[in-house]
């Protein structure tokens, strides 16, 4: 940490800065420079208390050194953390996941349906919402603990691993009952209570990036999970909020190579809410492979021009199983493979 | 709502358009154009379902003219809504209430003193959490039913009504029970199964506009409080994340004015979140009193520089009672007054 | 500055940096932290080569204490700068100057009408332009030298000082030769050649912030034209681009106070381009007033609803008439009064 | 367009408004809606003076179908436009050249080393800056025409076709003097004497994206240098400004397929600027392939810890050596491969 003071800082309040340094148990060092001093500080800086700090007087500004986040980092585990779903369903190492499925489950043909071809062409877990996090109160909101059920006879009748949303406690206990993997969308990405809650669950947690989420923000909500001793964190780029309309969201590929180089976490990458626009996910599937994507989650539908939500982003079961063709390519490209399942049931 | 066709869509996919407008029960208005086809849709077009049309094939994009938001429409409700949060505290007409105290509950001793000092420089609420949202989960997280607990204390010893945060449902109840008006953060700003609690919960809501959350986005999440029934819903601005880190947040101040044209939901502001900077909160409160805010909420603390959190943006009480004077010179500029309890107890 | 070690750096590389600290004439000062090393650094920073230091092997990230700009700092220079750009017209310090007028001179009555109307209200300055940004080839690009005429003419008739935009070197020339300040606008913010170019013509210059400028930019750009030698630099807010459409821009008015700290120059504020909607300047300038502001810019238009450009945010003669009333009562709330020229020719 | 009436409209105000487009030469349709009344208008849009009727008294707002770029959008011209700076070094089409060097030109030494390396490590042409736009008047701003002179050496020695950027229109001049391609850096992107200048002198141009800049803008800022009639417009995404700063900017290769669904010019991508990180180069060059990319640019240094600018995100020589290896397989598994030139000189 570094403690930049004002140049019109007197020497006393230098001296005061230093005396709290020193109260709070570390070592102060002041750096008298040309025309403002600052103070360094010797220590573990992340227990320092630098909303205190930051408001003595004198005070021009506090750098901060240290990471805000611990277990989410690397320095916290050199190694890869590895999240199995479920049997061979595994993000962080060896070959990529790919979760495919329609953005709500609808009924039980449109799931089963989306099931099964999605399996076909290739993907190893079915993601599908029963609960839907909507903008508008009065658009279509899930078909609720119904959805889970068909979603768990998916998996039944494919083998594909589930992943599904969680929007508060009580949805997060049903999930962890019917689901594998507990899906944090990206608007509740900094909901706290939600979060602790399915950290103490301990089940597998896909956590969204939030609209205007960044890195660090992401980090530090993966953070309250892996504080109550839940590490099965995938985290999730999808898509950020800028000043440019063209496409639904901004996606944030970057984001892939940072936080791996960051974290130890798996980071996946959602072409589908990245863009918003149907014509625009292939081409982005193959950049997040190509970027280092530790998995990839695509909507996929039946009958994407009737779906109840996000029809204009959905692929077609056999522009899906193109996608899969060309992301074996792009993977093999980059020396890695796509997960497959064992054949068909 | 207009849906534009691609220059390329044939003559077979703008009918399949009509067609779907007329079945969902609007009558449609193709427009042939110079390089596309446009097609206007005449009746109430909230009920369209846009993700349909929107999927169809040759459609190129789909405008929407009606606002998505409807009991949050000045069109549903042309008159201001007031809202009351304790006898003589309103918002929405008026003298304008000042909300001020500290980031956090902290003990009786420390909100005590603060309530008193604000009540004495003239405001008519007390802010303060309880239960507090940190990007860390190792910083403080509030006194949580202690400090709901000191917060009744304060407003029996000093007459305030009390403003604090809610950040899941059984917090709200909680809120509720103890104090006059339940905040919703920025961060659960989306958090649609908590608006849809305090919704079902009837009391008075101050809904904080999220980080990256358009006004269009804040309007849409009143509507869910709205929807259950509640209209005693308070907007407010607070700053919303953008590339410049010169100040914390970027306080908008024109959505004021905006909201007030699009709804007739009281709107406040928050200079102390919406600066971030201690030396930024006086001249931004004036602002937006000159700018027609109907409250502020400022954060004052006996002692800003032993904050819990938040310090750095925490006036003084000295400071906090020479704003309320620059403010009272501010509204009568613009023909208005700050409300006032009757003499302090 | 800070050199902040990567926790994988060996000792060779902090033994490295700090050499190369010793070279460049500084005096190194390593900190080991707990899971890190970061390097200090004494004296004037501003010197220093970062890009250097910041590629050599284990170096993390580097902290800047120095702020990168000089002549443009509070600290060079406490006292304001005063920018007088006519006899009278002083952006700095005293009464605040109101410029107006409409975006664009268009003919010889429309730019005299303008004149008189915004002289009789109140405006001690006329804005108009004769070279006209537009983000399209085939909008009207302005009258050119001709309308810099009529705006030397307008001045003579009214006794306004004038201020006008110049896009590339040539027209700087002929701006200089017209009018009384030349303003730089938000798209050639970091047009560095024609920053140079006005630096060493010496005239008045109004830069307006671009549209994605942090204030840290603002005061670099306002740095090429301070350190050609003119110190006659007023700075201008006029809104920034974020992911919000609800206003064509967003007005960023805590950079007025910011701006006033952390430099010595005026700082004004253009509430027509900071919001693009004639409904919102009027309740825009006078937050702009109520935040400090040194001078406001607003678009009048003898009849906006045949304006050739702008015409959506552009106000009627009655209404700026009524807006200087109100500004003037902000102003006195504040201890301040608007600037007024010798009654009128 | 849609012009979209007030709810408070009234029957005048539509009349009017149907007027106007009646008298600009267009059919107006009005459709009535259930609270308020859109217009549309049949015929060629791109011809409406849209500030004229968004100002008359109860219009709401003008919804714009008609893109506002017009040679620059596919619908004007289909097929790809192919732009070849040198013999051979083509772009938009077959194979895809990769351009490498240094951010800046240093000395005749560095650019002949950093000219071999690139191109026996498989680029086809040479970038590297004689004319430096830097943030601080007090940074290194590049060797001039020195420079270019060196660039030329380099082009003679090695056949590398050249891309430099030029600043003003003198500057232009001597790049179109000694270089195969003007390019035009993100902070001139609207600099509109600039693009005409550029245009009218009928030389390839690289116009890079704006800090801010929506796709919308850039081609509108290509449609300035297409209007002069010169077609060779490249355009370039490197990044834009947005909230997170764990990169320098944030890379959106989405645009590259939304570009090359819009237009017809080749669009290529920098991961240099676009990610500001030595160690994201790779990963986000080879994602810019997989993307679609029409090229590549790259830093490229012959020693980056010495360069004299952009130190930080310049690849060592056998970086890039490992990059083109990547990028082949990347290109490959998109069935396209990477552009070469004949055999080394």
């Amino acid at each position: 940490m570094l403690v930049v003071m004002s140049p019109r800082a007197l020497p006393a309040d230098i001296e005061r800065v230093c005396d709290e340094i020193t109260r709070q148990g570390f070592k102060p060092l002041p750096m008298p420079g040309a025309t403002r001093t600052a103070i360094g500080l010797l220590g573990d800086d992340a227990k320092v208390d630098w909303g205190y700090i930051e408001g003595l007087p004198g005070v021009a500004s506090v750098l901060i050194v240290q990471k805000p986040f611990r277990q989410a980092a690397r320095e916290w585990k050199p190694e890869n953390t590895v999240v199995e779903i479920a049997p061979g369903v595994r993000f962080g190492e060896g070959p990529i996941p790919v979760v495919a499925g329609p953005c709500s489950v609808e009924s039980e043909t449109q799931i089963l349906e989306a099931a099964r071809a999605v399996r076909a062409a290739g993907a190893v877990a079915l993601r599908g919402g029963a609960f839907k996090p909507r903008s508008s109160p009065y658009a279509f909101q899930g078909l609720g603990v119904r959805g889970l059920e068909l979603l768990a006879l998916a998996r039944r009748e494919t083998g594909l691993a589930i992943v599904t949303e969680a929007m508060d406690e009580r949805g997060a206990d049903l999930v962890a009952e019917h689901a594998d993997c507990i899906q944090i969308g990206a608007r509740n990405m900094q909901n706290y209570a939600l979060l602790k809650h399915v950290g103490r669950l301990g089940r597998p947690v896909l956590l969204k990036r939030g609209l205007s989420a960044t890195i660090n923000d992401l980090l530090l909500s993966a953070e309250y999970i892996l504080a109550e001793g839940n590490a099965n964190v995938i985290l999730c780029e999808r898509g950020v909020r800028t000043f440019d309309s063209a496409t639904r969201n901004m996606f944030d590929l970057t984001a892939i190579p940072v936080v791996q180089k960051l974290s130890h976490l798996p980071m996946v990458a959602d072409p589908s809410h990245g863009t918003g626009l149907r014509g625009m996910v292939t081409p982005m599937a193959r950049a997040a492979v190509a970027a280092g994507a530790d998995g990839i989650l695509v909507e996929v539908h039946p009958a994407p021009d009737q779906a109840l939500s996000d029809g204009a982003q959905t692929l077609f079961p056999d522009q899906f199983a193109e996608l899969v063709r060309q992301l074996r390519a792009i993977a093999a490209a980059i020396g890695r493979e796509l997960a497959t399942l064992p054949s068909p049931a």
